[in-house]
């Protein structure tokens, strides 16, 4: 290791940090960059999941939290936040993510003791799509893992509406 | 009205609830009746939710719940019964209702006493994706009206996975 250079660890976790936020800021804020249409299609959104590493490491959505990161909130109160979604696969779409993750990676890290704040999560969606008139319908989506399309390892819900929603969902 | 025929009231909620049977019973259960292949595509999922009227009466899911209608159960407590859905998006798609409706006909119609309920129904749904070994992920979703897909109106969560899940979610 050369004098004075950042552990590899630290030199792992920044060049993660630097790749993922270069996809991933296209998610919830206008980039300070002009990104090609391609960089904010759905098929990014799969390959930004399926080159995602699970772990329990900070997360772009804890900038967002901190308001180190803006972004576009339309709901906030002491457990949850809700931003829009800055790739919209609707003309509504919205985020909704605990504020304190508590080991909340994916769903599939959930324990009993956080059935309060992922029920809180969904309550808050139907909050959310009332606030948006939202009154012909919504979907509600969770991705876990690769195979379900997670590409931000902090437990999030997405509210899609605005728009007939097909089926199969995705 | 005809001596001894059933009210008006009772023919609709009776012609009603033939033809969602008919439809959405290949959800469910193998259909006593052979179903044509385009029974049971995607499409007549969104035609099923575009030709539902959102109410509060009684669904398919109550038959399931008292079992008078047999289905594939995977899971059930007190609360919550999972099941697979015979119109299946993935290889692994399993439905989970909470056992008392309450009011939750749908997610729109949640409220603040709904929040334990709901966080059940998630963690319910991490339950039985681990049981299914859905290690590489799934899908949750939530189909809420007419805009959302939502063909029974009893809250349902789907639980999708054994493929990969594409962006958007339908």
């Amino acid at each position: 290791m050369q004098s004075g250079a950042p552990d590899s660890s630290s030199t792992n976790t920044n060049k993660i940090g630097e790749r993922r936020l270069a996809i991933l800021s296209s998610h919830i804020q206008p980039s300070p960059i002009t990104l090609s249409p391609s960089m904010a299609t759905s098929s990014d959104e799969k390959a930004a999941a399926l080159s995602t590493t699970p772990s329990d490491s900070p997360t772009i959505f804890d900038k967002i939290i901190s308001k180190e990161i803006p972004s576009n909130i339309v709901y906030e109160d002491e457990k949850a936040l809700a931003f829009r979604d800055i790739s919209p696969q609707a003309p509504t779409h919205i985020i909704i993510i605990p504020k304190v993750k508590d080991g909340l990676t994916r769903l599939s890290n959930a324990e009993e003791r956080h059935v309060e704040i992922l029920g809180h999560l969904l309550y808050i969606a139907k909050l959310v799509a009332k606030q948006e008139s939202l009154d012909n319908g919504f979907r509600i989506v969770i991705n876990d893992g690769p195979l379900g399309c997670q590409s931000v390892y902090h437990l999030h819900v997405h509210l899609l509406g605005g728009r007939q929603m097909n089926w199969p969902p995705g």
